[in-house]
């Protein structure tokens, strides 16, 4: 999704692609004091070493690019793997032979230090910095995850790892007064702690867990019925995909992370607990993923009627404009001095951050009033 | 539909079965300034001789309705039976033998003295007409369509026949001074000379072609997919239908009126003119509708998804509880004064009357809005 | 699944309702050596004490089944009713105060005592003896299933338990001489000594688990896929159901042996072991089954193509009339003389004994001639 | 489809490609005498300028081939074009300025004499003249469609043209002694005269209309119901495409021959006549077809069930391998002395000439069988 992201801005900075799929393309935000696309420069940390040119040679082979849209972004895709860093991989930490293990505030400076070098080098205004990587299991919490003074004691000490990956890495965004959103359901900047420490720090964060297929649909359709006064009474799904995703949540413990937060909102908008959902690892659907829901209704004198949806999408196509959304967005919240959690970006996650809002029009509409208030605030 | 509706009415007003399906059984409607469900009373036209009684015994034998519902509506059913006067046939009106022909002026005025003697019976404040008869084929325009004084003229010649008949009932609504609900796609009200006159006269009127179903969905759906910056390609669909419905769309000419009614709002919504759709007569299929849509969806970088929806749901029921709601919402409008068209009831309609509005989302914050309003109006 | 065979083979006896769904009820079978439709006297072994004639209430409350239906058979469920004796419910057959444990031998000659007085009771020439309890969890192997007499000897030993429920009673047939059909996925009949001591004394016996809706849809499409050459890639699937099967497959013990069963035959005809199969408990869904499938196929040059159904049915209407034809079939076997597995009854099996061919198409013609062949050796 | 079956015959022939989707790859047409993929040369007839070569560019551009399998075809596709001629377009062969009109004979004669020297030039055994022109609509029939003597003095009569292209085309394979398949539902061989001419030439002939999505799938889920006893009510279809196919059927006179030859065997096979159908022209769906099927069936004691198929495919990928199984088939039918319609090749058509057999699986097992009796008549 990352290469995806990068790819597609290079073609709309570019002008070789419309910004189809990217919701900051239409008004009011076309026309709000977003950075423009063109003004966005990409960097990251990354613990492979398949670079996004070599993934981005991939899409084509499998149709999903053509070559001709590959050639026009190739250099762009190399100069963004010039700016990626390698990032921590708690397996592999405290495996270097002879070396002292490294306590996870020492790790979260050097990720900390890249991004201010990233930003140094471009000149840029700031950074956002978006968590677009695997999906971790769920984490045991500790009392260090709920108080601040106890978590920065323990990030101290060479002998412990209190923090999973993505909550190390948005510890460093915090550290860099860089933005942050996470596109993950990980822990990432979603510990107490974190969170106090971003709001305390002037930052702006958003999450969790970017709503793009078919939990997006389910957030239309079941506020939807809910306003005919019909009554949802099950709600069952099943999800089928390849790549990498797919191999990732074939993980019993992966996927339940996954699971959870996408049958969070549907029984906050249903009201029914019947919401069976699998996810399923299809090795051959590659990077399609295709989901299916059965919804069945109680209407007028204990009538029933059946609503099924099938969805066939490319995940990370669907994903990576909205990611380039967040980084414009959230790059304004920074502008406007906004910090802690951005209730108003629920649009774009499966489980928001400080909202309890998960009904779609309605987060649209927020979203789009929250840009225009923002803007004003930044003088634009 | 009108058989449920009147099943269901009493169902609910004597507590035998709550008002799934009702709009306004929900906040902010229930606590609004509407006529309680057990205050309606329930009379009508009809040119057909099969009682509401009948038609809700033949429910049961399909397994629509349990047999303990049945008897305990049966007394309602048979009271509202009593109510039904004969309605005006143009196939029939020139055909008895000796008889000097009816000019509609009169054929109007006889159902308007209808509706007042119903009212006056039954000591109602105020009575609002809900045209729920069969389809009428597409009306040829005529210059007395667009013009008041021409209509009435036209109208007192018994030797012509310049409205077909619905709109020969929506005018008998005026002359009786009922406010009126369109909940078909034929021409009723919506002829330039009538939605004039209803204004004039202080009649509240809203329409068109009630919105229950698959475009219902579609304007669910396709307002959300312009919210992210996804463009709709194509929306093609299929709908299967038996029952009286399914029968009288077999034929071709009244098939034509619903099909442009159900396709206005998507292309207004997506842009597409791609938009494929029939209607099936599928007799052993009985009042169940099944409609099954293929929305083909361009993506970031040209990618492509698609999305399918099957719906399936009996026709009636999702029809008979939108009857209520407009009945009590438009007695509302008549207590505050409104008249003409009431576009902020447009959520219920597959062509809006006075508006453009098809997002049903947006729709749906603007008929609370408004019951809000009218009923501070009313002092409730 | 009983009450609706005993209610239908009533309403076929007695004219009420065509054979629809029953195999045996079309040529060739129609007019082979079977006996009638109305020569059959329903008998059986129940753990519970909800009688077929309540449950056939229910089925008219739910609307499956007209009131007048049930009137017309009423008669006839209450006479099968009375033929019911209590089953060996291995949870309590030890809980009895002050009792001596029961031996399965015991519990065995019991249930044989009550198959032969049932028998003489109505002078048949043979009973048929059709397995319809609830699927059991599949059972650890122990040697004395292996081996017929180290099996007899465990059998007498009233410390030990060694057979589940469902194969005490396929003992019981045996020991009454009663041909046998195994409708579910439980252990039943299909332990080697079982089998080989049915074989010995004369009893054909056929399983195992009805083959009713979805394993049967996919067995008659992937032979199909293969002899045009197709590939298939993978093959997902998701069953929702609600009934006495779904909270009894809620369980996740019993509802392995039913997954296992349903993915044999598609593994065996596809190649693919990418068959990811759910089955979940939606009660709301009743008696009703959805499922839905998506296979993924490779075509010419390595294109892809994909086939989606949707399956909706009343689980049990689909079983009973094959449970009609099974006693029907399994009688003849019986008449002509065959012992042991009969794999030409495949047809109706997820899972069929003495037989590797699982391709639908090819299992009708096999039991068509195997009818015609049976029926010849009895003289008709 | 003709580019396609052109290129991958090449992939096939080289070992670039498996021969997936081709019937007789597979056991036992892969023994039997049947001409190798590789001893197969490619000519043709069309009436357009654009190129196989320029066509399967095209097919890289969209996707659906990868840069690498063009490249490997690449010399063999335009041998292919080299070896068309021009084929007979009614529209303009009357319209070429000062020159006499051609005789249909003459224009039969000309295309019969392309093939001639085709065979010669590459020293072929035999030629199989497979149509693959765009579908045309139903012809109005005249007497000499079914006269052979007032047919052939019609065609000598430039003043006439009583045959539609595809029977000229037909009509030429007759005179050049080459075996034929209509993969189109054009009147093509299927004229009374010309079928009779065939037989009396020795000629094997074989059509019609390539079965090879939506329609296939119904002759093997539809004799699957039979076979259960089950009862189809009513047979709902929709199909959407784009690409050349579509265009064409976009037009209602094509389209009436196709849905006529799409529904013939579905009724024969269901009894039912409530089979609506329709092809809707969706271009941005390219060479996708899109087929959504809904089947109502009875079953046991009057219970419903429905079966919702939906598939998606690429037309022509479907059809290509099927093309090249008809070139081999018809190949060893020649070989094998066999003149006149080969009931036995209707597996492959949605119309089989001289059978009435529709179930897909009886089709698979008299292909088998014939394969094998035509083999040993060749001596293989
Ligand atoms: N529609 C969508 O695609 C979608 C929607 C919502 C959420 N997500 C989430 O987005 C994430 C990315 O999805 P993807 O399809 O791009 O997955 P992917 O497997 O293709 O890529 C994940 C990347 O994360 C890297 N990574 C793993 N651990 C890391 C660490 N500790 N530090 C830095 N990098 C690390 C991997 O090396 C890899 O490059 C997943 O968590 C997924 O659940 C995706
Ligand atoms: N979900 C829905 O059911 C739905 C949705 C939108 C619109 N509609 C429309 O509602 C209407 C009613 O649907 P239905 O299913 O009840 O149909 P129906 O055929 O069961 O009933 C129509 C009734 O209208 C009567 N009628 C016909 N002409 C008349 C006349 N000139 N005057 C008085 N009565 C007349 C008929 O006798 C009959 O009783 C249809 O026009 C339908 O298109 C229905
Ligand atoms: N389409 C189908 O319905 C279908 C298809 C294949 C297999 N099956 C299998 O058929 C079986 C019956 O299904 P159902 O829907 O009728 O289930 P159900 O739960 O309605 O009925 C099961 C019956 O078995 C009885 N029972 C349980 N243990 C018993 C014992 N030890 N001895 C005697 N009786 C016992 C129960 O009391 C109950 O009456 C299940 O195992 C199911 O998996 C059903
Ligand atoms: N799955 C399938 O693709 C499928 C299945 C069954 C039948 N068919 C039929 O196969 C035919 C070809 O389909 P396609 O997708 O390749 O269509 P297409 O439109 O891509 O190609 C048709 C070709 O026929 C040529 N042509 C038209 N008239 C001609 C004439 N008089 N003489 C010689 N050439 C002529 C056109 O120039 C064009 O090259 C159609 O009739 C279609 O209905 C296709
Ligand atoms: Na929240
Ligand atoms: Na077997």
């Amino acid at each position: 999704m990352a290469s995806t992201a990068t790819l597609g801005l290079a073609a709309i900075a570019e002008g070789q692609s419309p910004p189809t799929g990217c919701v900051t393309a239409r008004e009011p935000f076309a026309s709000a004091g977003l950075p423009a696309f063109a003004d966005l420069v990409v960097g990251g940390h990354d613990i492979s070493a398949v670079t996004m040119t070599k993934r981005a040679e991939c899409l084509v082979e499998t149709g999903m690019i053509g070559p001709r849209l590959l050639a026009a972004t190739h250099d762009a895709l190399e100069r963004a793997d010039a700016e990626v860093r390698p990032g921590y991989d708690p397996r592999t930490a405290h495996l270097q032979d002879g070396q002292e293990p490294e306590s996870q505030q020492a790790v979260a400076e050097r990720l900390a230090a890249d991004i201010a070098s990233f930003q140094e080098r471009h000149e840029l205004a700031r950074v956002v910095v978006v968590d677009l990587s695997s999906t971790e299991p769920p984490v045991d919490p500790v009392p260090e995850h709920d108080d601040v003074d106890a978590l920065l004691g323990a990030l101290a000490d060479p002998a412990r790892a209190v923090l999973p990956a993505s909550s190390v890495s948005a510890y460093a965004a915090i550290l860099a007064g860089a933005a942050y959103a996470a596109f993950t359901p990980s822990a990432g900047m979603n510990l107490p702690a974190l969170t106090r420490l971003a709001r305390d720090r002037g930052i702006p964060v958003a999450g969790q867990d970017g709503k793009t297929g078919q939990t997006w649909l389910r957030t239309v359709l079941a506020p939807a019925f809910a306003a005919r006064g019909l009554k949802v009474l099950s709600w069952a799904g099943t999800n089928l995909l390849g790549g990498g995703d797919g191999a990732t949540l074939a993980d019993p413990d992966a996927v339940r992370s996954k699971l959870a937060s996408k049958n969070r909102g549907l029984t906050a908008l249903t009201g029914s607990d019947t919401t069976p959902l699998h996810i399923d690892n299809v090795p051959d659907l590659g990077d399609t993923k295709v989901a299916w829901d059965h919804v069945h209704v109680e209407g007028f004198l204990g009538s029933r009627l059946t609503l099924q949806t099938t969805w066939s999408a490319h995940d990370s196509m669907l994903a990576a404009p909205l990611v380039l959304d967040l980084a414009r967005l959230l790059a304004l919240a920074h502008a406007a001095g906004i910090s802690g959690p951005v209730p108003e970006l629920g649009f774009f996650f499966k489980d928001p951050w400080g909202s309890d809002v998960h009904d779609a029009a309605e987060q649209a509409r927020a979203v789009e009033e929250w840009v225009l208030g923002a803007s004003a605030q930044v003088g634009r």
